[in-house]
């Protein structure tokens, strides 16, 4: 490895927490790019996890499943170019034996190694290829932000960039610090995306309070983004909180320092599943949906699904058609009570939106200059139900034409 | 009206049904196309309707909803080019006024009126028109069959073709007719498509047990298919059977003739249906998906919906690919048990499938011949899951680039 000067552009991302560790390596199962990343920290950190909801689970994340459920891990590794996923017993044995190089070379239980694979789904698992690279990788491990960007871009299938995340906050008068990464939902070649996210973080947390804030995070973040709807064999989020920064363990939500730990974790998560949809395979835009003024967070959040979901409002997205009729029509759709004749529903972009509906009848809005807003990148689409006080945020993708092609000329 | 020589082309489909009259006119709300279909029986017949499960509902479906309740109805009044959905006071007034038009006009009871619209959402009502173009075309209802086919064109949008069909069977050895229309699913300009059909038969049946062999046909036929995963806000189904076949009346399950009855229904709605996906905007396949030996109907029916709807599959049809990690990933994301290790996949055509996976593994198969295969129009997608005796069946078109451009292009 060459020597890195950090002098000139200081990097902060997983490596700069406390006590964490990284690397990326290629080891001949993608052809040119880095595939097995390893995440390790030099203690046991309190872990939890949000798993695929698909009832074809990978290998890995049947594993990964198993080890978490005690809330202790201390390293993820992760391969890219083979999800291990509808592998059968060949599979099983392909994980199992990952998890048993990582263990014995770090000389750690095999309990606290999490497991993470995507890539192509139902091809053998190259499972020597993989032993083989962990053993050789794992002496690698650096505190040096270079290999926290190498275990980024070591993830990466068909996303076009790495991403990765890196924030601090002061609890107790000492900083706390957050880093993470994630890969996207790029689905090109040849099988579906795979969406997986590692955050680590030196606050000391206990267990059960960290599953529960991973989740409400997830809830409001990866689970409100959408490029194409499914949800693959592999997806997984795993976040480990190592204790390094010597803050009082937090073990009640209303233990100082949860409440912001736990907005600072859903910052974090947002950033990357952002950073997600910028890589949505064949998107031209990005579209934040944004329901307010909701009876619950629950039915904002099945509405922004519904909408940013939605075939017909995603091609309107890409046509810049103020096509307010799609809208109210995949809200119908959302599966929960929705009046339209209160809504109010604004289209543009953070820095001007234009009022197109009121109390559910046209404003009689210039059509013209809407489509030109919807000529940006970057969108709004805000729908206010006026009728409570929740509301909810998500991130999505228009239909492209290229994304049919993407998804369709480039075959097994 | 010219003369109609029916001697050399014998057409049938509603008009051939005893006690029915039909008329399609044009009445200017679209440009050049018919926009005003009549569907009357002669005497009162039993009625059962579904409509759309959009929160959104168009006022002619909030209408026909409670006019259908007691279980009779004698007229359906449909017109094209306006949904009269998102229209407020306004639009309710003026499918009131279509209502009070046609029972007026027929000297029946408004209660005994089914209305129907389809077309742009949220554009006003255009009430004047629609009022006086039923008066004027009411006196024009007539049993020839191009009548029949009039009421067919006239309830068109952007199909591209009118979707009609005609059964007869024999019950206590005198003939029933059923004849149905349906309009699709096309969605170009500007708005969603609507699902509309419209169905009569002469055979003698209750209310009450026709209510309940429509709900199963539509859950069987017109639930099974599609084309971008929306349901509009104008989607209805109306079957009236006004008894005039004779037939001792139908009012039990278990009497004579229901079962033949309720197979035929279901196979005039799948012949619609069917046709409704071949006229899919933008698509270049029709594809029909099987999943057998589930261990129930719901369960089958659930991952044949996931498979057909999911972008990933539809895409990977249009590119002929025999993707079968996408398939079974859509399985496992259709919120059933789904075990794929014990799944046979097999792809093609219905006179040739090449079985792609045994118990969960690929069987080897040669995919440029499978590929080849699948440059074929009409596809078969058959999942044998090998659980149970159960299994449903459905269709649906592939995403094509056409389709993006259909949906996006033609702005409002």
């Amino acid at each position: 490895m060459p020597a890195i000067n950090n002098q000139t552009i200081m990097i902060k991302n997983l490596t700069s927490v406390r006590g964490i560790k990284c690397w990326g390596a290629h080891i001949g199962i993608k052809s040119m790019r880095r595939d097995l990343a390893i995440i390790y920290s030099e203690v046991p950190a309190s872990a939890a996890c949000t798993f695929t909801q698909n009832k074809v689970a990978a290998e890995p994340v049947k594993i990964s499943r198993r080890h978490v459920r005690d809330g202790k891990a201390q390293v993820i590794v992760c391969n890219a170019g083979n999800a291990n996923a509808c592998t059968g017993e060949q599979g099983r044995l392909g994980a199992e034996a990952m998890v048993a190089a990582t263990a014995e070379a770090l000389g750690i239980d095999k309990e606290l190694v999490l497991v993470a694979s995507t890539g192509i789904i139902g091809e053998p698992f190259p499972t020597d290829d993989v032993v083989d690279g962990i053993r050789l990788n794992v002496g690698k491990l650096s505190d040096d932000p270079k290999a926290g960007s190498f275990a980024a871009n070591a993830i990466l299938t068909t996303d076009t960039f790495a991403k990765e995340g890196f924030l601090e906050f002061e609890l107790e008068g000492s900083p706390i610090y957050i880093g993470g990464i994630a890969k996207g939902s790029g689905m090109i070649h040849p099988n579906m995306a795979t969406m997986l996210s590692f955050i680590v973080s030196d606050i000391a947390i206990g267990p059960g309070l960290l599953k529960r804030a991973v989740t409400e995070c997830v809830n409001a973040s990866f689970n409100m983004i959408t490029v194409d709807g499914d949800t693959s064999t592999n997806d997984m989020v795993a976040v480990l909180c190592n204790g390094l920064a010597g803050n009082k363990l937090i073990e009640s939500e209303t233990d100082d320092g949860y409440v912001l730990f736990r907005q600072k974790l859903e910052d974090m998560m947002a950033h990357l599943a952002k950073l997600i949809v910028s890589d949505g395979e064949g998107s031209s835009k990005f579209v934040e949906y944004r329901v307010s003024h909701a009876p619950s967070e629950e039915i904002a959040r099945k509405l922004v699904r519904a909408i940013s979901g939605s075939a017909l409002v995603k091609t309107a997205m890409f046509g810049r058609d103020p096509n307010w009729g799609r809208i109210i029509c995949a809200g119908g759709n959302a599966g929960v009570p929705f009046d339209y004749t209160h809504v109010d529903l604004y289209l543009g972009t953070e820095e001007e939106q234009v009022q197109v509906l009121k109390k559910g009848s046209p404003t009689g809005f210039d059509r013209n200059s809407v489509k030109r807003l919807l000529r940006e990148s970057h969108l709004l689409v805000h729908l206010d139900m006026n009728e409570g006080d929740a509301e909810s945020v998500g991130w999505g993708t228009d239909l492209t034409t290229d994304y049919v092609m993407f998804n369709s000329v480039y075959t097994t």
